[in-house]
């Protein structure tokens, strides 16, 4: 039988064993799996344990391989018959919880609730980032498995750990296992729709330079009564040098930060007009409505093909309760840039490394953490597996799926690029509500769901694609 | 026999038992009364009945009072025969100790130890500020009651629990208990030496306005990928307000903030020339090198005579380890400023808000809490007790003392002033590199021997001095 023809039970088969994907996929969620962390360093291990395990009762050979920091999962499915053959990428690691108190529950107790709107919806740290994807894809492997015995095309499946902090020891792990990696392209669910009802292949991603800076004046911290006036603070020197980065208009000031960004073709530009990206359908949730980018981009450009300067994080001297006149030994911060096409990692990073060090005053000093590096993505929009996969996603939605360019980074793929020579399809099943990276998290019951049924009708699409 | 006849049997006394003093000063040293924090409130009421059990067996007719807040000392003792009556203050409570991670040992277990230059230093929160300062007062009023039955002056002493956070429920207790606390003039031991050999009596005090700036943006933690360039980031529009407010020579830049502040009469600032405060004297103990307030002010000027402004402390975001892609939906601040007469806290709190308000950008918010407001104090050069207190300190050093101006607030002096009458002179013997409201805080123990003898003599002055 055609995999066409199974297609149709195999959807069957999800709806009906729904109730039990979404127990598998709790499991995974009450796995404190917490990658920044290094007191969460077992319980990263068991994530990857538990799913090596259960992706090893889909037919797939499954090892998991230390790295230098979290192990990884590599689970391989090969019919060995000429089929196409895809890697699937996902991470297990999950982002830090804090603040706590902002969560309405403990944050590794999945459960469904609903959403003011009335829409069902998954709560739990990772209910989207990545674990709802990563098992959306899973799940349908094994209907696939389950209803027709075999999977449509062969299937490499690699899920990391250290996403959230930067893959940095993942990138070594894929050029170690570079032969054992092959395929004629990957696939990655880490990305969102276009709106709770209209699905999207991503085609663009911006880059990351994300950096740490510490300011350290004094050799101790010191009393403003009687130094006050006198003697540096690092706190000053640091907000005055941070505050100077953006303009009056919302451009980043740093010299050489815009070299080689290009406008948006304007077929592309006319295109995106259309899509009405607007303060009210966007910032309006977040309780927000004045686009606060460069001024003459639009909201669309700003949060997608514009470079953009995020302080991410600040600390220094008394944060405590009360009051405390102190001048601080020290300041730092967390400073990270988006990067579109045409920018590179690390002379943006220098730039902004000199920026910092050119406006020290005397008496004080900088150190810098590189936390992650990683260009901007521009895929190809004509690469073949796209059209099937945008055909399969439109027909489960009953909406053309859309091509569109993220603002966030994923630097796996220009990776997998680099490393094993495979262009990316990024489909997911996201949306811009889903609170990732933040308190109370969550996943539409519905993406992971009609996500489910996307893979596998994808899938299917694939194994008659022509390549 | 007169006073003057007493005073070597006195001094002799506190020579004798000064291993003693040094063991009642650390009993109180080993209590965590830090009035900053909630948790340590049952410290602050044990260190306030520990030094009203001990001041009772001096003679004094000894209270613990209440407060809306920690708990006051009143202590009495009254010949009755129209002596002079001083009203002594001074405070139990200490600053947080936070990071304890800088300290050599634990906060609250005193020591005796060596500082790198061969100095006898006495090290723990409160070894200055302000336990060993007060009791070089008590000890000296031990001396005069066991060597000669009683004490050359009547004394009121009045010891406070929230200096360190700003004497909020202080103020109302002196109102209340005005009548009670009635005297000629008060003493202050809460101050410092010119420098290790050279006592100094303090007639000018900065003033204090403490604020804390809360800014907020979207309903709730973002992701920078997401939205970034998008939405309004809290720490890059605190950092912009904060980061302008000093120009590029050292003015700070809230208008009207320099209204009302004279310069120095020109007598006064050739008698500070010549004291010759440099930045390898003050500045190179503490690792700088280049005085950071106004550019065309003396060092001497910039630390005790001229206006400042100083972030204390700063927070928002991510802080932990490693690094994490979010856009806050807060950041906060505590700034302070350092104020000299002729300026107004009430005038330089609003001006800062207004200053603050006025650089908001669209979609943000700003929250302010209230933390300290003390005007700045110059006494009267020429208060009678002054000349006394001079001479009795040149005599036990050796040296002339010297009247200064101080960069650091003591709101209370100018509440005495206010509520109750009185004049004060600010007698202390720290100094500079007593490490206040930082880790390893210390207090020499010269200055703890040489204080008590000092108070012994001050005392005999007083009661001989004209009123």
């Amino acid at each position: 039988m055609s995999n066409a023809a199974q297609l149709q039970p195999v959807l069957d088969r999800i709806d009906a064993d729904f109730d039990n994907s979404l127990e598998r996929l709790f499991a995974l969620l009450r796995i404190k799996s917490i990658s920044a962390d290094p007191a969460f360093a077992g319980d990263c291990r068991a994530a990857a344990d538990h799913l090596a395990r259960d992706i090893a009762t889909l037919g797939f050979v499954t090892e998991v391989r230390p790295t230098a920091g979290h192990p990884a999962i590599v689970a391989k499915a090969n019919g060995g018959k000429g089929r196409p053959h895809v890697l699937f990428y996902g991470h297990y690691d999950v982002q830090p919880v804090d603040p706590l108190n902002l969560w309405h529950r403990p944050p590794f107790e999945p459960v469904v609730t609903d959403h003011a709107d009335g829409r069902k919806i998954i709560v739990a740290r990772g209910a989207e980032d990545d674990k709802g994807q990563l098992m959306t894809f899973v799940e349908a492997c094994r209907a696939w498995k389950s209803v027709t015995g075999s999977l449509p095309v062969d299937i490499t499946i690699v899920i990391e750990g250290e996403e959230e902090i930067g893959s940095k020891n993942f990138v070594p792990f894929l050029e170690k296992n570079k032969a054992d990696l092959k395929a004629d392209f990957a696939l990655v669910c880490d990305t969102g729709m276009w709106d709770p009802n209209t699905p999207a292949i991503t085609t663009s991603l911006r880059g990351l330079v994300y950096d740490e800076v510490r300011i350290k004046a004094a050799n101790r911290d010191l009393h403003s009564g009687i130094f006050g006036g006198g003697a540096q603070n690092p706190i000053r020197v640091l907000t005055r040098i941070l505050g100077g980065l953006h303009d009056d208009n919302g451009r980043i000031t740093i010299p050489g930060f815009y070299d080689g960004v290009k406008d948006l073709p304007p077929d592309i530009l006319a295109q995106w007009k259309n899509l009405n990206l607007t303060p009210d359908s966007f910032l309006k949730p977040i309780g927000l409505s004045i686009p606060a980018g460069e001024k003459d981009r639009l909201l669309i450009e700003q949060v997608s093909s514009r470079p953009t300067c995020d302080i991410n994080g600040i600390i220094g001297g008394y944060t405590g309760e009360g009051s405390k006149t102190v001048i601080a030994a020290e300041a730092s911060a967390k400073v990270s840039f988006r990067l579109v096409e045409g920018q590179q990692p690390d002379r943006i990073r220098q730039a902004f490394r000199d920026y910092v060090t050119a406006r020290l005053p005397g008496d004080c000093k900088a150190e810098f953490i590189d936390h992650s590096n990683a260009p901007a993505i521009a895929l190809d929009w004509n690469m073949k597996p796209l059209a099937a996969a945008k055909r399969a996603l439109t027909d489960e939605w009953g909406k053309e799926a859309l091509l569109i360019g993220s603002g966030a980074s994923i630097p796996i793929v220009a990776d997998f690029k680099r490393t094993l020579g495979l262009d990316t399809v990024l489909v997911g099943f996201g949306l811009d509500d889903d609170n990732i990276h933040s308190p109370n998290e969550k996943y539409d019951l519905k993406s992971f769901h009609k996500g489910i049924r996307s893979w596998a009708r994808i899938l299917a699409a694939l194994a008659e694609a022509p390549r």
